[in-house]
């Protein structure tokens, strides 16, 4: 043994397993196998390795209880996506013995009083922030009180995300967009070249990623129509659409826009046109409309591994892109 | 003064209030306005009122901790219900210092253990359970436990509410589906007498509830189909219901049936048939299906107040029925 305090990798070259092994015996030793984490805890002590502190309060804390923010009902369809991300973190969370405490807030800014009230009461002990936004706040006040967190969506920007791949302060889980839609869209040319991409009106972050991956797929000539993410404008735009304009595919930025646009194409006479939603709401799955899934129960795995995770142990990546998955629906019209 | 003990109601009389209020100024006195609440508390210190243990600890309690079960994502149409549910008790719930945790369970008997868990653990104090059913074995544990709980649907079955009605170790709060689907009924008969109800199979607590609020409007010769709650069974039914009957309008048990009639409406050549769901879903909203609405705001507020109301001082009543409200739309077929 050399003189120098034991790490972590002393460890885990030690009882021949990855840090990652190690950080979870000290961390989460209950999703751990018996032998394995046998042969850590000898390594452990054979060589005299003492944890840090936080590595040490998270393993004798006997629960952390994580605060969300539940935004109010807003209505709407795609609402059902970040309502199965609070079921899936709390079917998650449950049995690796962490709580969800769940709490509202108008704004950001009483979010944040929200988290300092709950921190002091010792209610809850981090955070997962939702609805996340570039120069978010709350992203930063966590940061410097030292809050452990985990952003679902991405709280920098396209432009920041770079830099910051691997900052552990500033961890993040967010659904590749682009990659949805481009799977939508090389399901759609199956029916024909020409495929149109509904669209929200340019200048959101997820609404341009969502743009980004059809885009790849079509080219610059490829046609996009606008609407606000409304059935009735939705419809209307796809109507019009489709009567200047021959047609063998649409992909839509979300399921409201293929609500509209299906029911334009079923209006004009053409039900068995090819539409492609986003988010695989329960709209699209009665209307069997063709959609992209989430997978918020992905999302919310990533979100809680990196939550228990410990930047002193563990190396990272501090943020986690998640693949959706085309969900493919034959409509039967009947 | 006479020499028994000062009550609630002498408290209540001297300040010329209900005892609702005095239990108000005890148990959750910033819902008071200020001069009531003075003047309740200048009658409790003339009469030397002492307020019970259970008062005490609830009004010097710097803030509860509400457990409640959230189910796995189940998708489907109506699964929205609980979720705005949860919304709602989350939003009411933060400004009256109240805090939510939510928590998973595969069954009653797991949700029993959990609760037992987490008040041991000091993390809850009080329950809210959802998803009840006759002889619900959580709900009893609870009432044996001490544990201060309100029911979102009558864990006691029909037969059992009346002789139960003001059990304060028993409270629930519950929607009027018979009154929901009675104002359906009516709005659908001014398309013409032939309502027919698109139901559940018999023998659900709630499908049977909402049959009976059309049948105590049509009569005894009114109509029935029955489809389980699928879009596609629904259709079908609805079809050849349609083609085998004339029928001004289709009152279902749930947006789900709703769907189904509309789709085979449209089918039949008929889109202005009029079809009326229940649970007023995103997707009635998006075809402009008229529906009824549940009212998950009211039934939070409703839990809330019997969570906090206290036994030994307010009188109940410890249920709650919330009448929905139907929404009316009319849809635009293009």
């Amino acid at each position: 043994m050399t003189a120098r305090q034991p790490t972590v990798e002393d460890v885990a070259r030690r009882a021949g397993v990855s840090r990652q092994t190690v950080s979870n015996v000290l961390n989460t030793p209950e999703i751990v196998r018996g032998r394995t984490r046998e042969r850590v805890e000898a390594a452990i002590a054979e060589l005299g390795y003492a944890p840090s502190m936080a590595a040490r309060r998270l393993r004798t804390k006997r629960s952390a209880t994580i605060g969300i923010h539940l935004d109010p009902y807003a209505g709407g369809i795609s609402g059902i996506v970040l309502d199965r991300f609070i079921h899936a973190l709390t079917d998650r969370a449950t049995p690796r013995g962490l709580r969800i405490l769940v709490y509202a807030a108008a704004d950001a800014q009483e979010e944040i009083q929200r988290i300092r009230q709950l921190r002091e009461g010792g209610e809850i002990d981090r955070v997962v922030l939702t609805g996340t936004f570039e120069g978010d706040p709350r992203a930063e006040w966590l940061a410097e009180h030292d809050v452990p967190f985990v952003a679902f969506g991405r709280p920098w920007g396209e432009a920041g995300t770079g830099a910051q791949m691997g900052d552990p302060l500033r961890p993040w889980v967010d659904v590749d967009g682009a990659a949805g839609t481009r799977a939508a869209t090389l399901f759609a040319r199956e029916h024909g070249e020409r495929v149109v991409f509904l669209g929200w009106p340019a200048g959101s972050g997820t609404g341009d990623d969502r743009e980004r991956g059809w885009r790849e797929v079509v080219g610059v000539d490829g046609l996009r129509w606008t609407s606000l993410d409304s059935v009735a404008e939705a419809r209307s735009v796809a109507e019009r659409g489709l009567a200047e304009r021959d047609v063998d595919a649409i992909v839509c930025a979300s399921d409201t826009l293929a609500l509209g646009a299906h029911l334009a194409a079923s209006h004009a006479g053409r039900p068995e046109l090819a539409v492609v939603g986003f988010d695989n709401t329960p709209v699209a799955e009665a209307l069997e409309i063709s959609s992209v899934e989430q997978r918020p129960e992905r999302v919310a795995e990533a979100v809680l591994d990196l939550l228990v995770a410990d930047p002193t142990t563990d190396e990272g990546p501090w943020h986690r892109l998640i693949e959706p998955e085309l969900v493919v629906r034959a409509r039967d019209e009947g």
